[in-house]
Formats: structure tokens, sequence, C-alpha cells
């Protein structure tokens, strides 16, 4: 037996009691005639005491050779400490050892275990399996434990199956993102692994599974940032006969659950609601952070005939001319402005940032105000609000332009004057997406969701029109914070508007077929009106946790250039497996190193 | 709204509700004046009344057109039926019609939804979606959720946290049994799907999680049998500071659990254990099926001087003479025991099948006989315990072919004759399996389960001698029915026996480090005692629903091709994103079609 109590269960009452305890030895504090083990597991920590007249000489001459992170049986009995630790559950006891027996040693660490400072990525990659026994990480794992059993648990009690759908799939028509997997057995055959099991959940609808959900692996190759994996996982849901209200308020009332589960905080109010064209047009942006205000004011109206070229000629192009408002406007040295005009003008192809400064005593500062009347700027600063030790910053361009660029602005200022009350959550319904949206690159509509959403019945009218532009879909987005962390739509039920769609999407009926003809086969069978979410559980848990990263709350997650760094994967096949098993050869490659 | 209820909820208590409700049509019954719908969804069924008078003229005409398998949305009145169904809970009312919408139409099915007899395997599997609408599948579905829920709540409830390790993981070195899978970003070089999370499972042990589990998708690219799939679920658990019986407590108390909470059945005594050896010399087998009797009787010791030189030749080249005893002797023909013969000759490279019949008058029957004294023939009966009306069916050859041949031919009398109860469920733990097996075709020894498997602390003086065969590991698997639904082991926890281990499969230092350097690192650094097991979730579901297949319990499964003859998959890859993407060319196939 290697124990009869965990390490966070020894009490007072416990005292007198001869016990069995193993763990990972955490501290060694030798104290010449006694020396102190903290002894680790992921339960807590518990005192061990080696006393030279109680455990004998030999034991504390062993004792004080250990080393951190060996891991060791120790049988002794439970005393009352000496000087009690009010900071850990067992810090009223010890236990004094009577025998020590050493399971398994450990060399030197990388990186010590209790170590709180910033450490390496990579490094913690690497030795992942080290960076686990650290506090914080091992309580994230406990907290995705925590959330994926909570969902679970919702589910069940809502009547939802958990149906696992398959993993070797079907290349899909992105199929760019898709990795494939070569076929032994039908060689020259390919999977696919799923981007989602999107179509799966629509056909389990139509085979009368009524509601459906399922914590699936997903899979996307392509370049990674710090929210992405190339795997990553899902709460995949799906229900019929249901009405977009019916699945907002299950998936509110289960992210509520969650939230309470995982943060221990309870959320009563409902969630607020947005729709798509009032979060671009205030926020600029379709998951708009709530924590704190600072809306684009759009000064169109005001600027379509204010002498400025610059404006008026964005307006006369068809753009906007909009605005954010920041506090502490001392701040924002020339150099600092610079430097924001440096970021829209890089990331979002600005022409220039625009500003309106009002100093501490009420002085204008801005180079643009020269252009304007008296009475034009006093028409603009109102409509700004702006007050003293406040600053505009206005673009004036494009739609896009314009609000991308101050919605990504807002977001940085938000964070760099601090005006994000890290504490809090804010939740956020964002609805009624456009169903198409113009590609420059491609020159034709794509679907903004996926070609599977419903069109609102009062917009189906535009399908045949030059405005569709103007359709609307059933469907939602679930925010937290800025993030995105769920999404879905009423999906489409009849075959036709599901050929038209894909038909206004630029595909061929032969294109159609050769895409998606089993599914057009599927919806000839009776298809109940469905729809449903998926969540981005990883996003989702990083939100909960505050984590800046996605890489903090999956248990191995892969680098940025999509590599195990603990495993080495992926690896270099041998030739010969390639070419007899799956008849396969690698083309020559320049390696970009 | 589409529904207020679904359709099996109203009761005689709803009598005069106005309702709404929705599914699918499941029967249509014009009767003259009154035509029976019967809407069906994953509920239930809810007889719709279509009444000439009540409905009015119009709806009554719609409803008599409505065909099999169209979604429906009927409102109308509940209402007492005049001929009550005992059969279905909402058999006493009907819902008389005051309006119904055709949300969806079907065309002509390929096979009828309540169809129970045999249908094509293909076609099942080709429109899946709708071999799911039918009660009995519909109910494997919902068993295979409760199954998993079961699963989750009892690992919950037991302090197992839910960890997932990757699915785009490492190659092992049974590569070729790897689905592989190119990398985009690393062009070049290629992940591999996982045959199970053995790895990171015992390096989860080693980061403290100290109780883990995963309901994993696992892959294997090999040839398909009726109970193998190319991915398959498995419930891989692992515990550290545990033995042995730690492991088969907890997972036996589980699998009562789930046995419960699938068949409703609960059972109280302790699972059978059984030596892996006695497995295979009384029963020929691994997993035996305890639902009947039948072990193997070894005659070796009565046949090594018996006078019949096939018998006598097989003990000296040091194999066994054994044998089954079967009841209803009159039922073997000549040409039935012909039968038997071929099928070990042709699995199991049996010689030849000697028997000995004794007939319901006691007279012997055995073309050996005459080899045999009166004396010997009878000390050989009374071994055998053979009575009148039975017969011994005899193998005489080396170990393997004796006992996986009388092991095959037991179990196939047990159906032929109908010896098993199919009533029954026998569990059973075989445990204490040999570490290596010796290899014929490779010409060395492999591990019979794993080579992370903990040699027996008795045993392990063997690992520098010639008789590796003597050594047994801490390792059982548990059995239902003669299937293997689970099988784990105390893994080693100390490098060098791991080094040891690996030496003794073959393995130079340079491909122990090729192979599992990653491995032997993470052993140094401190590793608690740990052991663990993995259950197939397919084959136990199967078991426990009495199927055949595991297709039968899997929501999408692929054919014994390895195909997904709904979605088409695997399927073909344009060239150029080969080519591009992941630099690999298709060679020439020789299409064996």
């Amino acid at each position: 037996m290697y124990r009869n109590y965990k390490l966070n269960e020894l009490r007072m009452e416990n005292i007198g009691e001869e016990v069995i305890l193993s763990g990972w030895v955490s501290k060694v504090r030798d104290l010449g005639h006694f020396t102190f083990i903290d002894l680790r597991d992921r339960y807590g920590i518990t005192q061990i005491l080696v006393n030279e007249e109680v455990s004998g000489k030999e034991l504390f001459e062993e004792a004080r050779k250990l080393k951190n992170e060996w891991v060791i049986k120790v049988t002794g009995k439970v005393a009352e400490r000496s000087s009690k630790n009010k900071n850990i559950p067992t810090g009223d006891i010890e236990v004094e050892a009577k025998n020590i027996e050493i399971l398994s040693r450990s060399k030197q660490l990388p990186f010590e275990i209790d170590e709180t400072g910033n450490l390496n990525e990579n490094m913690r990659l690497t030795y992942r399996y080290l960076d686990i026994r650290r506090p914080k990480m091992l309580n994230n794992i406990i907290k995705r434990n925590d959330m994926l059993f909570s969902i679970r648990k919702f589910m069940n009690e809502n009547g939802f199956l958990d149906i696992d759908t398959p993993i070797l799939a079907k290349a899909t028509p992105e199929g760019a993102r898709d990795f494939i997997v070569p076929s032994r057995i039908n060689k020259g055959d390919f999977y696919a692994l799923p981007q989602s099991p999107q179509l799966f959940k629509q056909i389990l609808m139509v085979s009368g599974v009524d509601k459906y959900y399922q914590l699936a692996k997903c899979f996307r190759d392509e370049d990674l940032r710090s929210d992405r994996q190339p795997e990553f996982t899902q709460l995949d849901l799906e229900m019929s006969f249901i009405e977009q209200e019916d699945i907002l308020n299950v998936t509110e009332t289960l992210a509520k659950q969650v939230f309470k589960d995982v943060t221990g905080i309870e959320i009563t109010e409902n969630f607020e609601r947005m729709s798509y064209d009032d979060a671009m047009n205030f926020y600029g942006s379709d998951k708009p952070d709530l924590r704190f205000d600072m809306k684009l004011i759009d000064l169109s109206k005001e600027t379509q005939n204010c002498g400025f070229g610059v404006f008026e000629n964005a307006i006369k192009d068809g753009g906007n001319v909009k605005a954010i408002v920041a506090p502490n406007a001392e701040k924002f040295s020339r150099k600092y402005i610079k430097d924001l005009e440096d970021f829209v003008k890089t990331y979002f192809k600005a022409k220039g940032l625009a500003y309106i400064k009002i100093n501490e005593n009420g002085d204008i500062n801005s180079p643009i105000a020269k252009f304007f009347t008296e009475e034009k700027l006093t028409e603009i600063t109102q409509k700004l609000g702006i007050k003293n030790n406040e600053i505009a910053l206005i673009l004036a361009d494009k739609y896009k332009i314009v609000h991308d660029g101050l919605g990504a602005l807002r977001l940085k200022l938000g964070e760099e004057l601090e005006l994000i009350d890290k504490d809090s959550f804010k939740f956020l319904w964002v609805i009624d997406f456009p169903m198409f949206e113009w590609s420059e690159e491609e020159n034709r509509y794509k679907a903004q969701h996926h070609p599977f959403t419903s069109i609102k019945q009062k917009d189906r009218k535009y399908l045949d029109s030059n405005e569709l532009d103007k359709i609307k879909t059933d469907s939602y987005d679930m925010v937290l914070n800025g993030y995105e962390i769920g999404g879905g739509s009423i999906r489409i039920h009849e075959e036709e508007l599901q050929e038209k769609v894909f038909e206004k999407l630029g595909l061929s009926k032969e294109e159609q077929q050769d895409k998606f003809g089993f599914f057009l086969e599927v919806l000839k069978y009776g298809v109940p009106p469905h729809g449903g979410l998926a969540f981005g559980i990883d996003r989702w848990l990083m939100a909960m946790l505050k984590e800046n990263s996605i890489k903090e709350v999956i248990p191995f997650p892969k680098t940025n250039k999509g590599q195990d760094l603990m495993t080495g994967a992926p690896a270099e096949i041998e030739e010969n497996i390639l070419a007899e098993d799956l008849r396969l050869k690698l083309l020559e490659i320049e390696k970009e190193n």
C-alpha cells in the first residue's frame, strides 16, 4: 500500500494515527536535529518531520539527502505541529516519519515547480509533465475537467444525447484547411479530419435525434495564432423543432451554469443582445468587449461639408468619418499619437489618424482644427461630447477601414489606458449576421457564417435581387469579454433554399453535387426545422480563467508552428512506409529555416 | 412555435387542451370520413385524427395525401380515443387536427422505418440517417449516450480528471498501423493518429494528476473485422500510488454501475478471477466465455504411451493432447465431424481432429479406439468423464494449435449446440499475463501486452535468464461473455527496468532513443508507481446489448473496407493540393477491384 491518506486530508483529529503517505518532495529544510519535508500530491501538502530521536539517526541522515521532486513513501505518526501554518488545510499537524522509502528519484529540473514568474513557453511545453505539476497549471487542468463535466451534466439533464461523429471524415469544400489522412486499405484515397461536425449534426436532426451534443475534437490546418490550435475542442449542439429564441435560452442558461461551476460567480441578469449592425457601428467589432464603453461616434453628417477635404472625400466616396473619444488626454503625446496612427496604417491600411485633443484647461489641440469654422468645430465637439482632458481619434475612410481600425484602436486604448475592469465579466449576444459577404479577393460572395445558415423569412425576397448584402440570417454569437466563445444559427431545412444559396455562392449544379451531393440527398427525406450552436471550449475557458492564451487551458497544446515539443510531433516517416503502405512520395521541400 | 408537447407526453388529463405537435408521419390510415395519422418523434407516437366534420373538408383532403416520413406541424385539441391503445403511453388520447402544416416532404424511402427484418447492411450505412429513425437503432444510440454519461458520472464522483490528449500525435513504433497526417506548416513531417493515449496517460501520472480518465478516440489502420473499426472509442484511465487490487476494485465497481445503467440489471457478486495460464489451459482462450462449461481436458499423461503414434509423437515433441467433451453426440454425423476437422485444419493448422463418441446405448464409436488397449481406453474415457450420447473431440499438436483450436471449437459448439444461455452475462477477470511472447515470424520476443507493463517482483530475476517465458506481469483483462472489454496493467515506473525491457525486446540503445527517447526522459523526473486500464467502449456496449457487430452501437461506422458509405469518405484529393500544400505525390496504384 502506498498511502491511506491523501496529502490534504490529515487534521487535528488524526493525531496519534499511524499513516502511510506518498508524494513528491516539494521542499526539504534541514534544521540541524530536525528535517522538515513538504510532501506534495495533487490534493495538497503535508509536512513530514524527520527527527533524529523519533526517526533514528539512519533515517534522519537519509532524509537530509532527499532532493526536490523525488517520489517517496512515508510511514509515520500524526502529531500536532509546534508552529502551525494557517495557509494550508493540514497546517495544524505534521507526520513524524518512522520510515521513508524512495520510490523514484529525479534529476535536476529545468525549472522550479514553485516558480511563479514568467517561464519560457517552449521550455514549459517541452517539459509539460513538469509544467502541470505547477499549481496554476494543475488548477487550469482541474478547471477544464470541471467545465467539461458541468457541460455534460447540463446537457444530460436537458435531454441532449451525446453522440460521437467520425474523426475520419470526408474532405469539406474548404479543402485547403483540412488535415488529410491517406488510407492504406483504400490506397490513393484520403480521409479528412473534421473542421466541425456541422453536417453530421444536421444529419442527426434528420435522423430524429431531436437534441444532440458532443464535445468534439475539431481540426484546422492553418497558420496559428495565440488563440488558435490545429486541434481544438468544441461543444457542438443541435436541436429540432425550435426557433432561435429556444436556442438562445437553453445555451444562455448553460453558459451561466458553467460559469458558476468554473468561477463560483452567479450571473442572474439576462445577457445583453445587440445586432451585428449595431456591434459594428458602435464598437467596430462583431464581438465587442463591453467591459468599457468608448463607442464609435459617427461624424459623417457633421463632416460632409466641413471644409476639410480628407473628410469630405471619404463621405463622397461612400465611406465614413467616425471617432472614438478617450480620457486621459495628457497621456497622448505626439509620439504616442504617432504610434497609434502607425498601428491603424499598418494593420488596417488607414491613410491617417486625425485627432482633436482638449487640454485640461479647455484649449483645443488639433492639427485639423484650422480647416473648420468655429461653428463647425463646436458642432463636431458637441457631437463627440468631448470634455476637458479628452481626445477624439478620427478615421475617415471606407466602412471596413474605419470600423476595423477604430474597433482595434478602442481595444488597444482600453488595455493601455487601463479602462477595462479586469474583474468583470460581460456576456453578450450578437445576433442577425448577414448571410453573404463580398470577397474582394475572390470577386464573389462568400457565406459569412456558413452556407447552411437559414435566411430570415423577410429577407428571402432579396435572394433574386442584386442586394444580397441586405440579407440577414437567424444567427447568433455568444461573446464574453470580447471573445467570441460560441456561435450558431438556425439552419436551412428546405432543399430548394439550400440549392439557391449554393447557387448564390457561385457553385454550379455540378459543383454542388460534387461537394454537397450527399447532403442535398439527405434533405430529400423529411427534415425537421433545426438549429444549433458550437462553443469553442478552449477560448471559453481561457476567457473565464482570464488567461491570455489557449495554451494555458489545453493539456498538451502545440506551438504556433504546430509542433508538440514534448514528443517531437510531427516527424519524418520512413520513405518505404509512405511508398509501400500509402503509395505516396515526398516531393522536394525548400526548407525555410 | 413548432410544439408545446413531445409525442410521448399527452395523457387523459390533457383532454380539451389546444396543443401544437410536430414530428414525422409514421403511418396514415384513411378510413373514409376519418384519417388517422401516427405522428412520431424521438420520444414516442401520438395519434392525430383528421375528421371531415371537425377539421373541415379541405384539411381532410390534404391529410389523405400525406406520405410516410413527411414532417408536419399539427394544431388541434386533445380528445379521448374511442379505441384505446395500451401499448403506447399516449394510447388513451388522440389530437383532433384543426390545422396541419407541411414542414418538409420526403421522397420514397429505400427501406421502411418500421422494418424489423434483416436489412442490407450497406443500404443501412448509406442511409444511416434513416436507419437511425428505426426504433432499435435509435435505442442503441440512446443506450450509448446513457453508457457514456454513466461512465463520466462515476469517474467524476471518484475523483478522476477528464483530460483530453492530442489526436495529432507522434507516430508510435508500430508505425505500420498508424494513420498518418501530413503537416502543411511543417512540410515533409507527419503527425500520427493515436492508437491509444498510453504514453500520455503515463505522462499525466508523472505530472501529478493522480487519477485520469478520458473517453478517447483511437485509431488503427489495419484490415478490419466485424468487431474492429479504423476509429474506436476507449475509456482510458490511469491512477497513481495504487496496486493492482485498487484498479480491479474501482473498475469492477464501475463496470457494475454502467451495466446497471444500460441494462437495468444489478450484479452483486464479485467477478470471477482466472489466471491467464488457467484460461488458456481450461478454455483455450485468454477471454473465455463462461456462459457454458466444456473445459479442455488434458490427456497428455494418459496418452504419452498410449500406443497411438500421433498422440505419442505430439507429446514427445513437447506438445499436448487435449480434448473437449460435447453433449448431443447424436448430432455429430460423419459430415459434421468432418466440417469441424476442416475448421481446425483451416484456421489453426491442426493436422487432424480425433474423436471418441459414446452412443446413446453406450457403444463407443471412434476411429482411434483400435489403437488403444481396453484398459487405456477406459483410462482415457474416465479422464474425459464422458457419458452416453457425448463426444470427445481431441487435438494432439503443439501447445498453440491444440489450445487455439480447441478454444475455437468450444465456442463454435457452444453456439451450434445452443449451449450458451443468451440471457446471462458472465463477467470475468483474466490476470497475470506473460510479459513476453515469442514471435516465430520475427524470430524475437514481443511484448504480449505492451512494453510498459510492469513485471511481477518475483519474476524479475528471469530478466537476465533464458526463461523470459516465465515472466508474468501485473496485468488484467475484463471479459464479458467471451469478449475482452477492457485490459490494463501496472506500469513500469523505473527507468532502468524500462530500458531493460526494451533491450529484451531487441531494441538497441539507439532504437530506444529514437522511438521512446522522450519517454525515457520523462521517467527521469520522479515517477509515481501507477497503473490503469482501457475499456473498448464499442465492444463493451455491443456485449451489453447482445449485438453481433460493433457497427450496431457506433453512430456512424465505416464498412469493413474502411468506407463511410453515406459521405463517400475516403475520397480522392486534387493532385495540386497534395503537391502544393503537402509536397506529396501519389504513386501509381494497382487497383485490386
